[in-house]
C-alpha cells in the first residue's frame, strides 16, 4: 500500500485570476509543497533538513500530468491527498485535490532522486537510498 | 487598542530563491493573505463572502513599506502578527513576521476601501461601512 | 497546418528555487502567457480586449501534461513555440520550450471555451465562435 | 547623475487578481527583475554571470517602500525606469512604473551587497567592489 499524506490548503485571493478562480499554476505550487510534506511526514525532517541529512540535490520533476475537473476559488479550504510509489531512482506521486469531498484536480508526477555530479557540475539520477525507502515502508 | 490577528505560515521550497532564502515578493503574498485573515476573523466571513455581503470592490493597497531584518528559508514556520487601525475610507495594517520570537520582517500597509464607480467603470474610495468598523471594535 | 506563435522569455532569479534552477510551476505561468500570446497574434487583440469583443468567460484548462528534459536557470533566454489545433468547444495547445535549440520542456494542454451560465452563475462550454476559428485559419 | 535603465513589461492574466487588476506582489517581482536588468546593463553580465565573476552572494533587500497610484491590468505594456545610487556597502534603486506616460507605481528599495560569511555560514555586508562601482560610473 502506498504511503500517503493529507493536508489542508486555503486558496487565497492572490492565487486567483480575473475569472475569480484559481490560476492553475498555483495548483502546481500546492502539489510541490504536498510532495515535500509527504517526505517530511515519512522522514520526520523538513526538506531543508532532508538536504542536510541525505547527500542529495533534491527530487526534480521529470513529468507531470493534471486533470482539472472543478474550479476552486479564494476562501476555499481544499484537501490534498498524496500517495507515493517508488521505482529505483524515481518515484511517482499522485495528488487528489478535493473540496467538500468533490474531486477538483487529479495530478500524477514523476520525480527523480538526484545528486550533484562533481565531474560535470550538473546533477544526475541516483537510486533512492534504502534509509529513505525504509521510512516510507517501500 | 487595535484589533489583531496571528497566524502561522510555512515557508516553502518554492518560495525561496537560488540564495536559499525567501524571495521577498513572497512576503507580500503572505501579508496580503494576513490582511484577509484579519478581516475574516473580525467579520466571520471569508473574503469571498465579504465581497458578497458588503457592496464593495475590495481594499487595494495605496502604500506599503517593509524592512527586512533576517532572512527566512524553506521549512521555517513563521508567525505573522497583524494589527489594524481605521481612518475614514482607508486603514493601516501593521504586520510583524517572526521566527522563534526573532523579528524577521516589519511591514506597514495603507489600504483603501473602494466601490465600483458605475459612471467611469473604475473604482473609487468610500468610507468603511459602520457595520464593518463595529466588528473591529473601531 | 496548425497556427503557431514563437516568443522569447527571460528566466528570472525569482523564478528559480534553492537548487538554482527554475521552480517548475513557473513554466506553467510561461505557458499560460504563451497561449494568450498565440490568441493575441491570431486575433490582433490582447486577452483583455478578447474578453470584451467576444462574449465569453475565458478558456480554462481541462488537462495539461508536461515533460521536463533539461533544467533552465536565471539569465537563460528561452524560446517558446506554441501550436494550436481546434476541436469543437475545446482546443489543444502544444508548447515546446528550448534553450539554444535544445529542448527543455514539452507541454500539451487542453482548454475549453466557456461562457457564463446565467442559470447557475457558473460557466459552461460553448463552441468556439466561427469568427475566432477563422482568424486561426481553422 | 544616477545610472538608469528602462524596460518594458507585459502585465499578464496570471498576474491579476479577481478584481481584474494586478496583484501587487507581482510588482515586486517586476522590480526585482528590473534591478537585475540594471546590473546586467551596467556590467554586461546576467545575474548568473555576475555571481560567478564577483565573489559575492547577491544584494538582498533591506527595505522597500512603494506607492500605488493607478492600477494596471492584463494586456498592459508598462514601462519601468530604474535609477541607482551607491552608498558604501548598500545602494538605493528607485523604480517608476508608468503606463502610456502616466505614473502607476513608485518604489524605492535599499539593498545590501553581501558575501558568504565562512565563520557563521550566513551572509554579511561588504563594500561594493570598485570594479562594480566603476561600471556604473559611481
Amino acid at each position: 500500500m502506498p504511503f500517503t499524506n493529507t493536508r489542508k490548503v486555503r486558496i487565497e485571493w492572490g492565487d486567483c485570476d480575473p475569472a475569480g478562480i484559481i490560476f492553475y499554476p498555483r495548483y502546481f505550487e500546492i502539489f510541490d509543497a504536498s510532495t515535500a510534506a509527504l517526505f517530511e511526514r515519512a522522514l520526520g525532517l523538513t526538506k531543508f533538513e532532508q538536504l542536510r541529512r541525505f547527500d542529495f540535490a533534491g527530487y526534480p520533476l521529470a513529468r507531470t500530468r493534471a486533470k482539472f475537473m472543478r474550479p476552486t476559488r479564494f476562501g476555499d479550504d481544499v484537501t490534498v491527498d498524496s500517495a507515493i510509489t517508488f521505482g529505483r531512482s524515481s518515484f511517482e506521486v499522485e495528488h487528489r485535490l478535493t473540496l467538500d469531498g468533490a474531486i477538483c484536480v487529479e495530478c500524477a508526477e514523476t520525480r527523480v532522486w538526484v545528486v550533484r555530479d562533481l565531474a560535470t557540475g550538473g546533477i544526475r539520477p541516483q537510486p533512492v537510498p534504502e534509509a529513505v525507502r525504509d521510512k516510507f515502508g517501500a
